[in-house]
């Protein structure tokens, strides 16, 4: 039941550094990711995992000193197109010619609209509206962990210019957004993990109009 | 298994108007949005289910005209808190008081700096902010959906002062961002629904740091 593992998961607080998530659990969890849906297909950002330990002590610096960035296994980082190109808009329309063995005025249509519409605005509200897309594969790939019995830690708190930076990103067109370590829970040193989990009341939070 | 679900999903284009999501699975979709995680705890947006078949018609009108909207059976439509509020981030913070059954400084202290961080920003910094935390319930949403077998079309083409307009969110404090009907497909209908599911090539969009 996906509401038992949603009440399962929780943003770990602090994770056990001897314990490693599984080549098989990260790819399932990346396939997740990968299937999450987007505007138009664009799939408008990359996934960086990083498991070099260095690497990590390094972004660890840069997120509030963040723990579990090296104590958990792996860093997924989400990060998102600075803004929409012809080169990336066309690279996914060949992409769909080719998978679906066709090629159709339809979608040729489609896409070259879509441009016109993406090169109006300017790069801010490119880049958010991205950096959204992105959100929904993170919101994805946090169920996906849970779905695995592997824990996460969903997290803003970092210096996304040296994220950036250290990760080589914004050459490449690339910023980061938000980031996710994996791992296994501490559960004896975790403040957070018997912790009542919190929501706003449900009649403030969803409005039916009957 | 989350990656089958994922698969047997797809942005539904022809739905069946003579099926209805039962409200138990509404309830579980509702619930999974519900837990969905955020920043700070703070779900700092709502979630407008709209069942009412006048009132689709007319958001129907103002969403490109799209089928879905009235041949689902519910339209959810997640709309973002405008700004952060003393009011509403010291609402969560006594909320959470409540359920855990403690006051401490630490936590008062957390969402106080919290405040003077949000309070620094413009008022569209912090409405992307919040949007990003309903994109990460959309993504659930999405999943919860699917499993529950109810299809579902992710859409972001829409008049959102429109929508705004007709659901009287404004002078709330909300502006919707992202709408989502469910309902059941109408497979012999659809054109989509047995079209391959195109993705970027897995060497593009995910990078290993070893």
């Amino acid at each position: 039941m996906l509401n038992d593992i949603l009440n399962w998961r929780y943003a770990t607080k602090k994770m056990d550094p001897s314990k490693a998530v599984s080549d098989e659990k990260l790819e399932r969890i990346l396939e997740a990711i990968t299937l999450a849906p987007t505007s138009s297909g664009l799939q408008p950002f990359e996934v960086i995992v990083v498991k070099n330990p260095e690497t990590r002590a390094q972004l660890r610096a840069a997120a509030n000193d963040q723990a579990q960035v090296t104590d958990g296994s792996h860093l997924i980082v989400f990060a998102a197109w600075d803004n929409y190109t012809t080169e990336r808009v066309d690279a996914v329309r060949e992409q769909m010619e080719t998978d679906r063995g066709m090629k159709n005025e339809g979608l040729t249509a489609y896409y070259e609209n879509l441009k016109a519409f993406y090169f109006s605005r300017d790069e801010r509200t490119n880049f958010d509206h991205a950096a959204r897309q992105a959100y929904i594969a993170f919101g994805i790939a946090l169920v996906a962990a849970a779905a695995e019995k592997v824990d996460a830690t969903p997290m803003e708190g970092f210096d996304a210019d040296r994220f950036d930076e250290i990760l080589g990103l914004r050459e490449r067109g690339l910023r980061s957004v938000v980031i996710m370590p994996i791992g296994y829970r501490d559960a004896g040193e975790d403040w957070l993990v018997n912790l009542k989990k919190v929501r706003r009341p449900r009649d403030e939070f969803v409005k039916l109009v009957a």
